[in-house]
């Protein structure tokens, strides 16, 4: 799909008008691919970075023409063009007017923002589904697991069944007393319970998708973008060479990435069950705050360092495993975010007041259980990020997990 | 303490009478270091059993008298020199007269398990306490830790508050209604309930103890040991020489031991983060029991070998290293119940009646963190029993963590 020309009039029809726009397949493969070419950094750095941002354009006014009919490709599409222009204006600053350039990374923010809360909200739940029913998984390994998001304890009640309002006071229920059983119950009762207020969320956020994708500032968003699409106003510094101009940019952005993943604590990570994560889940939610907000950082660093090689990237082997190592830990770090965010949305839940204690008991289990799915994206993270940096044998530490025992690293070039 | 003489007089003094007895240090010492020497393998297999016998009697009747003095160590004599002549008795059956050796060990084994009881539940208690403190630590990581077995939450109210019953009734604590201040308080409040119930449990422990070795039956056992510590009553096999007749023997506790934990899914628990154990943490107890009693039928298997090891052992290069690598493992597969152990002491305290959701919660986040345990020293053990067998890359199955996805491996010799 390279260089692919606009329509005449690009569709901006608002959401749910039904325009069928240009019959472009595509709106919900990879949004990593576009095509710069191999002849990326020929030229000057203004036309390479025009080229990029027209393509991300087209996409993004291709996705919006498509909205009507596959919402959700298309706004996951609408996103990462989003997220895409925003980046790649915010990395290779020197080369847009600044006047024009800032505002526009402030509404791409906010689009993004609004439109990734909705498929969050979805994933959040069905993470947090998929785990209950694996935390409440039968004695029987033949047991059938095909029930997806269903948080079907062994009570013979599935998560649906208590669809009214938690039960305030009943205590346990009774016929139950024996092993674990209340339990079990406390497991679908905290599905359903997670289930109502995740899609409660849901719902909400896609109320405020559908609003801001009505609205005039969208509107004007998407004006903009496509002005991006035929014309990029750029600066005198864009005229040089791209092969000279974008480089030290995107270097500049590996240089941000590499040194704020080597403050990250990967030593300490590389060692599993190092029970780090899950310190202080009873604690204040700041503990946990302080202790993600790095990773998170790397996260958004990542995502730039990996648009900034898109606009100027060959298409050598070395810059390809060098795209698959960033797209991985990218993916780690994403499911630690999730992993994360599903943990303080359990908190949330469990301070519902006049839940069942076998409910509340339920979520302190899913939220021990998602603080080890964040140490476990840390692990794997720093293998991939260190591999020469293991620890010999990782068995030799068991002995010593106290959390402030072993040295946290100080700032670590990779 | 080689070939130490016995009193005249063994001190069958019962609990409590004060008997200083024969001086002997050490019976706090580590009970594996029994004088069998260089050549235990010299001379008949009756007489090298006869002397590691003799030894292990004559430390255990030097513990019973120094029982009024330092009663805990005392008796972790009293149950290692009891463990060690059942187990001896029972893997050199056939050097030894069933009629005698059968009811004997019968009677050190209901001995060593009344033994066990109270370090059991005392160490346990310290363990949950330790957990609970790590679980609810403050977010400022220079905070005093200093404190042991508090659950001292952030919140201003130290375990050790809570001291009367667990509130029933009372929802949530006012003027906590923030982030996460309830449920630090809720890591208190489980903290004493479980201080409550395991230090119940622990007192009854005791005085079963006490009753135990006030009884007949126990006057009856310590005779038995008297006897032993004199004469062995040998079969015709014993007079064969050591050197023929004991290594088959020990052999083929290693074999049962080898055979037992090939039988483990080691691969899969070499995989870090794996989540196997964690599964079920909300299913029934019999998940967890059907999951864990292979480990501790391993761990059983484990002892009886080092026993074995320990009458014919040579004092060789290679036998100290196969001690070591036995001990290491005896070691981790103790940490392996112990958190299995905790854990389900942890489910029991969440079925306690009436208890706050704050509470439950703290109590399943709590069980989740003490099943992640038995997770991390499964992986300890599979590392350290199957060296050569780790998977290349252990990111590389961070992918596909669903708990049946992945074979389990067949019974595999090691």
């Amino acid at each position: 799909m390279a260089q692919q020309q606009l329509p005449d009039s690009p569709p901006l029809a608002p959401a749910g008008s039904g325009d069928p726009g240009p019959p472009a397949a595509g709106t919900g493969g990879p949004p990593t691919t576009t095509a710069t070419g191999a002849n990326a950094l020929t030229g000057s750095a203004g036309a390479t970075l025009a080229r990029y941002l027209h393509d991300q354009a087209t996409a993004f006014l291709r996705a919006l023409s498509l909205r009507g009919e596959h919402e959700t490709e298309a706004d996951e599409q609408l996103r990462a063009s989003a997220r895409r222009i925003g980046g790649v204006l915010h990395i290779y600053a020197p080369l847009t007017d600044p006047a024009w350039a800032e505002p526009l990374r402030a509404e791409l923010g906010w689009l993004a923002g609004t439109l990734a809360r909705e498929p969050q909200y979805a994933g959040r739940l069905l993470r947090l589904l998929e785990a209950l029913r694996r935390l409440s998984a039968a004695a029987d390994p033949e047991a059938p697991d095909g029930a997806s998001g269903g948080a079907g304890a062994g009570a013979g009640q599935g998560a649906d069944a208590p669809s009214g309002e938690e039960a305030p006071a009943t205590p346990a229920p009774s016929a139950s007393s024996g092993n674990g059983a209340p339990l079990a119950l406390g497991a679908a009762r905290a599905g359903a319970l997670l289930d109502r207020q995740l899609t409660l969320a849901r719902t909400r956020a896609h109320s405020a998708t559908l609003q801001a994708m009505g609205s005039s500032r969208f509107h004007a968003l998407a004006d903009s973008i496509a002005v991006l699409a035929s014309e990029v106003p750029l600066t005198a510094a864009a005229e040089s060479p791209a092969a000279t101009v974008l480089p030290p940019l995107a270097a500049q952005a590996d240089r941000r990435l590499a040194e704020a993943a080597g403050a990250l604590p990967l030593l300490r990570a590389a060692h599993p069950y190092n029970a780090e994560a899950v310190q202080a889940a009873l604690g204040t939610e700041l503990t946990a705050d302080l202790q993600d907000s790095p990773w998170h950082q790397v996260r958004v660093l990542l995502r730039l360092s990996r648009y900034a090689a898109e606009v100027c990237r060959g298409a050598g082997p070395d810059d390809e495993a060098a795209a698959r190592r960033l797209s991985a830990a990218a993916e780690l770090l994403a499911r630690h975010r999730e992993a994360a965010e599903s943990a303080a949305a359990v908190a949330a839940a469990a301070r519902t007041p006049r839940i069942a204690p076998a409910t509340a008991y339920a979520l302190g289990v899913l939220h021990a259980d998602q603080r080890h799915e964040v140490e476990a994206a840390r692990f794997a993270f720093s293998r991939l990020w260190q591999p020469d940096d293991r620890p010999e044998d990782p068995d030799d530490d068991q002995g010593d997990r106290g959390p402030r025992r072993s040295p946290v690293p100080g700032a670590r070039k990779e």
